[in-house]
C-alpha cells in the first residue's frame, strides 16, 4: 500500500464542470469530525433482561462537518452540520440527517448570531452538570420529563435564532468554550404552525477558576393555552482531586410540575475518570404526586488516548406510582410502571 | 486548542483492514463543498400571514463531494455527488440523499460524457437568465408549470446519459464554466417503466464578451399519448454598470400551453448586487385561458466575502382565474386561487 | 479558477463554538473514499426486455469515511463508516445510511476486535471466489438462497462482535489484506429480539503464493426452531497467465437444502481483465428438488487507470421447476418461474 494522500482540494474542474460558480470562490477550511461509540449492554426492566450490542454509552455517536471563514474586521462566518447515527447498525435519522446541529453563524466582537437547528439554552445545564453528560445508562436526562405537553424543544429546537455573548472575563479560563468567564445565550424558535415547536429560552453562566454556575429558563407554546416551561440551575466545583456537581431542573405544564435534583462527582485517577451520580425525580399535580423515581449510577472511563476510551457504567432506577423511567433505550422490552430498571454496559468510544 | 490538521489522507490500514482493495489504489483528489442559507421570511397568502425561519433565499443549501482524475492522453474521469438539505431544521431528502446531482463523467478533447442524475438541459436557461437564480421569493421558476402532465423532468432527470460539447471559442471568456464560447449539451434519460421520467432534451448557447444567448428544448413521455414539451430562449447582455436578461419559456402538454416571459436586471454597487425581475405567465387551452399570473421581485445581496453574503428580497405574485402560484414554500398556509401571494425575506448565505 | 485548497483541517473555532470538547483533542487522520459505477443495462426476463441506466455492474457504488489512530504500544483504534448509494438516481438507503459497514475497532498484536455492522464471515467466500465479485449481471451471489428462512444475515450482520486473527505467515504476501497468510475471523451478532438477526459464524483461510483456500460456516436463529445454516469452501490458484477459482456453498434451513457450485476464471491481457463464470444451483427437500438453476457469464474490464475502468458483462440464467433467479435487479419486470433471464451491460466505474 502506498502512502499517497487523498488531499481534499478544490479542483480546477477544467473539464468536469460545475454548474454553480459559488462553490469556486474563496479559500475555505472545513473540518470533518465524528464519534463512534459501541458497547455491550445488559438491561433488566422489571423481570425482563435483554442483552444488546448498543450505541452511545459514553458519547453520542455523530458525524459532521464544520467550518469558519475570516471576513476581516474581526468578523467571522461559520457553519456546523452534525448528525446522529447508531454505529451498531449503521442507522441514521431518515428525515433529519443533520439532526444534532445545522447552523450558520456570524460572529464578531458583539458576540455570535446563530441560525438553524441547535441545542436549546434550557437544555445545556442538564448536560453540563451531569457527570455522565446525558449519555448511556447513567444519563441524567432520563428522569427529565416533558410532562406529555407535546413540546419537542426539551433538547433541541428547529428554526432557531440564537444570540451568544462574546467572551467576557475569560482570562486564564480552563473551562470549555462557550462555558467560560461570563457566558450566556438566548434563543427563539419559530413554531411555523407546528404545536410544541415555538420556543423562547435563555441561559446565563459564570465559569472562573474552579467554579461553574449557570441558570437556564425556557418556554414553549403547546396545543393548549398552557406553555411548557423549564427552569434549571447547575453548579460545579473542581477540587482538583475530584469535581462535584449539582443540578436542579423544574418542568411545568399547566397544573403539572416535575422536579429533578441531581448530585454527581468525577474523580480522575491516572487514565481513569470515575463517575458517580444520584438523582431524584419528584412529580406533582393532577394525581401524579406518587409518580416519583430515584436513579443512581457509577462507572468509569479509561483513556487509551485523548480520542479513544474504554468505559463501563452501571445504572439503576427505582420507580414509584405510575412512573416508568428506564435506563438506556430498549427496542424489545418495555417497563411496567413502578418497577425497577437497571443495567450495565462496557464499551469503546473513538472520536475523529 | 492546537493547530493540528485532520488531513484527509489515505491510511495504511495496516491493522484495521479494508475488504475491497479498490479503494487503495492510485492518487486522488476530492473536494468537499456546500452552501448553508437561512433566512427570516414573512409570506402573506391571501389573508394569511406566516412568519418563518426558512432556508434558501439566495442559494440552494447543499452538500457534496466531487473529484477528478487525470487519466493521461487528455482524458479525465470525474464524479460529482451533491445533495439538498434544509439547514433551518437539518432535514435531507430521505430517499435521495444525493438528489441534486449524482454523476460519473469521462471527458476529453471530444467533450464530456456524463451519466446519472443531473439538471435537465431544458431547465438550465430558466435558472441562468433569472436574476434570482431560481431561488427564494423572487425565483422565476415559481411561475413555470408542468401542466399536470406528471413529468418529473422539469428540473432534473434520473438515469440520464448526457453529452457536453468541449470548450469552443472560449478565448478570454469571462462567463461561467459550461456557459462559455459556443456551448451545449444533450441528454437522454431512461424511463425504466416510470411514467413522466423518459426524457430527451438539448441546449445550445453562445457566450462571448458581454453577450450570452441560449436555446433549450425537451420532451418527456407521460402516462398519456401526449409528450410534455419544453422550449425556451434566454439572453443576457452585460452593460458593466448593469446587466439585463430575458427569458421566454413555453411548456406544452396536449392542448394545454403555458408561457412565461421574464425580464430582469442586476446592478452591482460596491459590495451590493441589486436584483429586479418581472414575469408574466400566460395559460391557454382546455378552459385554462384565464389562469394567468404576474410576478415581480426586487432585492439585493451584500457580499461580506466571496463566500458569505447577506441578502434581502421582496416578491409579489398576483393570480388570475384558477391560478394559485405562491412565493416561496409554505408548509402551513395554502393559497386560494386568484389571490395575491407576497412576502419578504432577509438572510445569511455561506458557501464552503 | 484559483488553485487554493479546501484543506480539511481542524479549526480553532475561536468564535464559532463547539459544544463538545471531545472533537477538539488529538491529531487524527480520516480518509474519505467511494466508488461511482453507472452502466447501460439490457435485461430480458422471459419474454420481457427492459433497458436501463443502472448502477453497480463492476463494483458496488459506495461512499464512506474511515480512520485509524495509533495508541502506542502497538495498539490501534479505528473506525469505518460506509454506505451504499445508487448513482443513476442519487438514492441512498433511507434508514441505514452507513449500511455497508459501520464499525469501531481495537487492534494489536493479538489481532483485531471489531464491533458494529459488517460483512458476515459466512459470506466472504462467496465474494472472494467469484470472478465477478458478487456484483452486476455475472454476480455469483444471485443463485445463493436464504431459503425463505427470514435470516437477514446472508451478507451482513447488525450488532456484531468480531475477532480477526493478527497477520500470520504473511511474508512476501501478494494477496489482499485480511486474506493473506493464515487468516480468519469469527463473529457473533446479537439478535436483540429480532428474528433472523442472531448470528454466529467463522471463516478460516490460507493464502500463500499462488494459492488461496478458505472455509466459512455460519448459523442464524430464525422464527422457527430451525437455524439457517451456511457452509462454504472456496479456492483459487493463480497461474499468472490466468487465475482459476471455485466455490461450493450450502444453505440449510430445516428440511431444505440449497447448494451452489461455481467455477470461474480471470485472464489479464494488457489493460483488459477477461472474466468468466459458470454456476449451478441445486435445491432439495420439501418438494423443491426440481427448482434448480444454471448461470454463466462472461465479460471484461478495461483499466483506464487503477481507479477508473470501462467494463462489459453478459450474464445468463436458466431456471428449472419453480426457480426464478434473475440477473441484475429489475424494478419494472418480474420473472415467471422456470424461465430464462439474461442480459448485458457496459459501464464506467470510478473509485476515489
Amino acid at each position: 500500500m502506498s502512502s499517497r494522500k487523498y488531499v481534499i482540494a478544490a479542483l480546477s474542474l477544467a473539464s468536469i464542470g460545475a454548474n454553480q460558480a459559488i462553490a469556486q470562490s474563496a479559500p475555505s477550511s472545513v473540518a470533518m469530525f465524528g464519534i463512534v461509540d459501541i458497547n455491550f449492554r445488559s438491561v433488566k426492566n422489571g423481570d425482563q433482561t435483554i442483552k444488546q450490542v448498543a450505541s452511545n454509552g459514553m458519547s453520542p455517536s455523530q458525524f459532521g462537518f464544520r467550518g469558519t471563514e475570516d471576513l476581516g474586521d474581526g468578523l467571522q462566518a461559520g457553519f456546523w452540520l452534525e448528525g446522529a447515527f447508531f454505529p451498531d447498525t449503521g442507522a441514521t435519522d431518515p428525515a433529519k440527517f443533520f439532526g444534532r446541529r445545522s447552523t450558520i453563524s456570524l460572529a464578531g466582537s458583539f458576540g455570535e448570531v446563530r441560525l438553524g437547528r441547535d441545542q436549546a439554552p434550557g437544555y445545556r445545564n442538564i448536560a453540563t452538570f451531569d457527570p455522565f453528560g446525558n449519555v448511556g445508562l447513567g444519563s441524567g436526562l432520563t428522569l427529565v420529563s416533558s410532562l406529555g405537553s407535546g413540546a419537542s424543544t426539551l433538547v433541541r429546537t428547529d428554526n432557531a435564532v440564537a444570540y451568544f455573548l462574546p467572551p467576557i472575563m475569560t482570562a486564564n479560563c480552563t473551562h470549555a468554550y462557550r462555558e467560560c468567564g461570563l457566558y450566556g445565550h438566548i434563543s427563539m424558535a419559530a413554531g411555523e404552525g407546528i404545536k410544541g415547536g415555538e420556543y423562547r429560552g435563555g441561559r446565563l453562566g459564570y465559569a472562573v477558576g474552579a467554579v461553574n454556575v449557570a441558570v437556564g429558563m425556557a418556554s414553549t407554546k403547546t396545543a393548549t393555552t398552557d406553555d411548557f416551561k423549564v427552569k434549571n440551575f447547575g453548579a460545579s466545583y473542581d477540587f482538583t482531586q475530584f469535581k462535584l456537581m449539582g443540578l436542579y431542573n423544574e418542568s411545568k405544564w399547566g397544573a403539572r410540575t416535575h422536579r429533578v435534583l441531581g448530585l454527581g462527582a468525577t474523580v480522575p485517577v491516572g487514565q481513569f475518570l470515575l463517575r458517580a451520580t444520584m438523582q431524584r425525580a419528584d412529580a406533582s399535580g393532577v394525581g401524579t404526586d406518587a409518580n416519583d423515581a430515584r436513579q443512581w449510577a457509577i462507572g468509569s472511563t479509561y483513556s487509551l488516548s485523548k480520542r479513544t476510551s474504554l468505559y463501563g457504567t452501571y445504572g439503576h432506577i427505582s420507580n414509584s406510582g405510575a412512573a416508568a423511567f428506564a435506563v438506556g433505550t430498549l427496542p424489545a422490552a418495555s417497563l411496567a410502571t413502578g418497577k425497577i430498571s437497571s443495567g450495565y454496559e462496557f464499551g469503546l468510544r473513538h472520536a475523529f
